[in-house]
């Protein structure tokens, strides 16, 4: 962190820097950091340079995985975000990344989103959304900021499908991980919501372990039939809680 | 092949044995020899000794995958095949491994299954249908045998998917193999007809290729969610046409 870098932060919180995506971005421990989905999720999306790509990043958190994208995509990017404290926090780090000429946040909730976004006007959506069903039972987090980010508490998987359906023009591609155990229910509303698989990854946290994530490309109004597994990624070498050599390049570049 | 075994054989036919299941099974290149799919499907099956298990072997062909079963499971295995030559052979192999007290072949359209095996009566199914939709632009294979094995000629997905859920008990599991492309439309069928995926396995030809085959294990009336997506199997080595260790394991036995 150069010494300027810390008139971004408030009290409670760091720079974190992927050296692979040349970007920083303001994590705090106490409110949300981007953890390796983010990371993945980002690197799923395949490059476009083209300059007018309309790019929407929903349930964006503190902003990492549209961050992340800065150098792959072109076009501009919005980031969506219902906690106040975490859309700041992404706002702080598009500054200090100095890309403001092409992101920024609305701090609003996802079912209000069609009031801020045309629907059918986006041509990419990203969306990494909270990933468990919030039971009475579930065990969430005492920490609301965190509760909110990983139970469904303030949306929920066929609110976010119906949302991304709706912002997206026809043959629009969006980008969404989640959690394999819910491939089911996510296939029942995409159909529903007239979107497509086309591309999907799953990713094992070892060699022999269950999938634990797992990455989805979906087109709306796209043709159904012919998706591709693409081949899958193993997060930690053999017995070893090392990353694997593919996660260590998403991190640290080559 | 002992001298005596030749006596099961017509002409045109050999017998291939599957060292790892200790089994020899009648094969023909002219109307039918099993490949991988059907030992992957076999092994995908969990063991279960329970004696009294009614076990059904869809779109059985030669038998193959029914009788690479016959250590995995006890209990009683009906199989099921529409062309009465495949049919056949399946009945030759079955008398070449003295299973005939625990197997038996029906030679009968799958439309008609009910009236041959009664519903909700069934334990386990396995199935290793006809990939491929029959479009009248499918380039089919000249051989009619081969055709009807491979083409949706003589049944469909939905038509399997549905004597499957109408065959099985509540609770019951069946076990399928398909190709990863159809995926969306297996997933959509089985919701339908009341069966949730409970495991899924991917297999890549090769390391860095996209997935080819995909097995999955389902539940009559099971609670959807929670479905597993288990360590992904590769068939070839690295740069190379060798087949991995753990096909090879699958193949010839430890």
């Amino acid at each position: 962190m150069v010494a300027s870098d810390s008139q971004f932060l408030h009290s409670n919180e760091r720079i974190d820097q992927l050296y692979s995506q040349d970007i920083k971005i303001i994590q705090s421990e106490e409110v949300f950091s981007f953890s390796l989905d983010a990371v993945l999720l980002a690197n799923f999306v395949p490059e476009s340079k083209k300059r007018h790509l309309k790019i929407v990043d929903l349930c964006s958190g503190n902003g990492a995985v549209g961050l992340f994208l800065h150098e792959r995509l072109a076009g501009n990017v919005t980031q969506v975000e219902i906690q106040p404290r975490l859309a700041e926090m992404n706002q702080r780090s598009i500054l200090l990344n100095q890309l403001e000429n092409r992101y920024q946040v609305l701090n609003i909730d996802l079912n209000d989103v069609f009031g801020s976004i045309p629907k059918d006007s986006v041509d990419l959506i990203t969306c990494n959304p909270p990933y468990f069903s919030n039971f009475e039972t579930s065990k969430k987090n005492p920490n609301p900021y965190l509760a909110i980010a990983r139970h469904e508490i303030k949306t929920n998987l066929n609110m976010v499908l119906e949302k991304i359906s709706g912002l997206l023009k026809m043959n629009g591609r969006a980008y969404l991980v989640h959690r394999p155990d819910r491939l089911e229910e996510i296939f029942a509303n995409m159909r529903e919501l007239r979107l497509a698989p086309k591309k999907i990854q799953f990713i094992y946290p070892k060699e022999n372990r269950n999938a634990n994530m797992v990455l989805i490309e979906m087109i709306k109004d796209g043709k159904l039939g012919g998706v591709k597994i693409v081949p899958p990624l193993v997060i930690n070498e053999k017995n070893s809680d090392e990353y694997s050599p593919e996660v260590r390049k998403l991190l640290y570049g080559k």
